[in-house]
């Protein structure tokens, strides 16, 4: 489908529809009994259960199946900094991805404040109704400090998916394609073009694989420790850190020399095909970038990539998060997890990893499809069995 | 039922169904090309409508039919404070009355404070997701003040349903038992016993009758005007102000005396039969405490009275806010109203009141059914009516 029909077909399906999600009752209310248990009198029996002991939430309430997507609509998709409305359409996306891929509840729910203290105790006053938070498109760095702070002071499942959902993903790629090209991970030097939400959390993941080094690049060329042309925030002091053993400068151009790892959550075209010819050979290139990624597909392998994946449904590879967030969350809330752990993103990387068997195993088949029915199934059985471990 | 079996019952549906609400979606995602759609990349285009035109969030999103139940837990039933994980089943029971009766989309949310200016920063916070707020179960006088502001502050409508839900129906039941009495209102003298958050709503609803005058009372007795017993708030001197012309002084007993219509929303047994003796010919009694009310039916009619109301589905006139507030959110939404007014409870009172006709009128028969099937739709029509004049 060409951009412009993708564009009015979706528009008129959300007035046709009048938004995406409904909330309906699982108990029959058409009788004077029925009604005398579902609500008044009867209900006061639950609520003075969960009174006495709070915990009953979870078993007579819908709380541990029901989670708040939450954005304060500061950096929505490509668009910016668009508002709390101009969300609404994507978080009732997400709220159907949820239900849809793993039948888990979610409630879209846009702040009308972009201030991060209010944020944070916004959410730590709905957190009685849910049993997990997925923030969603909240503009970076904010975004981290607001899921570091709600994970250490909320006892619910706390999970920033523009930050984890492309981490895990990716990984999965990485993990096999490594394996199919039997490779040494731990001899890998990989370039991170991008360090915001997304590239920040995928370098934390890619650092626990032993990689031979990570170089982290951003607006300002590669995240380098005492460079003068740089000014610091938490996040690239951090980074800086844990990147770039050699603390090398300069840009794209010098970072991907030499490069066997290549993952772009940047901008269009950003990576050239003379630079992907500097790469080591039999070179891995995700380049995430939406709606066009940093190198297509077809000039990467070209230029002598042996591994591509996107973002994009039209090319093989594509790094989607519905293979991750659905079943992480089922996972978590069926197992009455009360954080999402580097563990439990670790193992859903590799449970989306596994689900490709060796013979499956293909350059252009490192990712299972986002439409693999076993995914979420998959992902949340290896969450409950480490979380019950 | 016995009152043991509904808890016992209730309780085990809850537990089996894991509370009562479920979030679903209204398009498929079963394809790329549908994600694609009702997600990225087209998602991007309802955004984009709504980021130029803010008034569109309506147009594509499920806002427009999408009521926030919000609660602090702070009054629940007859359970008091129980805070808000034991308020959850009470606020799911509502949202699911909403969608059954009226087919609107409802969500629950209990807030983790209490605190009266962060309910209210709070609603403001969440208001992008809904069409309407619909406030529960929080303690008076707090209620009133959280209500109005939020009505000042907020154009979606915003309606408190234990101040005005009872306040609606029981002045339906009132206009339909004078119609039958073919008695003149403007000659009635009102008692009604508990000025809290239903008593107060009462009071101002029934003085748009025209009623000749109205005792109010509450654990202090008749509010009046000066009277050095008694500590006064911003609710209590605006009643003292409305009512009791003649500034009586005293208490219930002192109050009834040639009554001709009681209102109870106060506590089990307070009106006894000889109270009722002292009232008026032809007296109308609406005796609301739950589950036992101010005086039984029965005790009430021996003692002289022509008509009785109570809480109960199993006594006739069933004063039940089911009647009230699903329908007139439904018309509200609707209509694209943008507040609830005085005049939009009354059409609602009206509309209740006229689903009687004159022949079917009886001394048991002055409120209809909830599960009459007219009802939501009915209110809803007044509404809309009301709204586009």
């Amino acid at each position: 489908m060409k951009k412009e029909t993708v564009y009015e077909k979706s528009l008129e399906l959300h007035e046709k529809n009048k938004g995406k999600i409904e909330v309906i009752s699982k108990v029959a209310v058409t009788s004077k009994e029925e009604l005398s248990l579902a609500y008044s009198p009867g209900v006061a029996e639950p609520c003075r259960r969960i009174a006495e002991n709070k915990a009953d939430v979870y078993k007579y309430t819908s709380k541990g199946n029901m989670v708040a997507v939450i954005s304060d609509g500061s950096a929505v998709l490509g668009l910016g900094n668009i508002g709390a409305e101009a969300a609404l359409p994507v978080m009732e996306g997400k709220a159907i991805l949820f239900k849809e891929f793993a039948g888990v509840n979610a409630f879209p729910i846009c702040l009308d404040t972009q201030d991060t203290e209010e944020i944070i105790r916004t959410c730590k006053i709905l957190a009685p109704s849910f049993g997990g938070i997925n923030l969603e498109d909240i503009s970076a760095p904010r975004c981290i400090e607001i899921e570091t702070r709600l994970k250490e002071e909320l006892d619910i499942p706390v999970f920033h998916d523009d930050q984890h959902g492309t981490a895990i993903v990716v990984t999965a790629g990485i993990l096999n394609s490594y394996k199919l090209l039997k490779k040494d991970i731990t001899k890998a030097k990989v370039v991170v073009c991008g360090a915001g939400a997304a590239g920040s959390s995928i370098i934390k993941m890619i650092k626990k694989l032993d990689v031979a080094d990570i170089l982290a690049i951003d607006i300002d060329g590669i995240i380098a420790r005492d460079d003068e042309n740089r000014e610091y925030n938490f996040l690239t002091t951090e980074l800086s850190e844990i990147t770039n053993k050699e603390n090398l400068k300069g840009g794209l151009k010098e970072a991907i020399k030499g490069a066997d790892i290549f993952i772009g959550v940047s901008a269009p075209g950003l990576l050239k095909p003379e630079m992907v010819k500097e790469m080591n050979k039999d070179s891995v290139i995700f380049a995430m970038a939406n709606p066009t990624p940093e190198i297509m597909p077809e000039e990467a392998l070209a230029a002598g990539a042996k591994i591509v994946g996107t973002g994009r449904s039209d090319y093989p590879n594509q790094i989607n998060n519905v293979l991750a967030f659905p079943g992480l969350f089922k996972g978590a809330l069926e197992s009455g997890a009360k954080k999402i752990t580097e563990e439990m993103k670790f193992a859903t990387s590799q449970a989306i990893a596994n689900l490709i068997t060796d013979e499956e195993l293909s350059t252009e088949y490192v990712i299972p499809s986002p439409f693999d029915p076993r995914v979420a199934e998959t992902v949340a059985k290896a969450i409950s069995d480490l979380v019950k471990k």
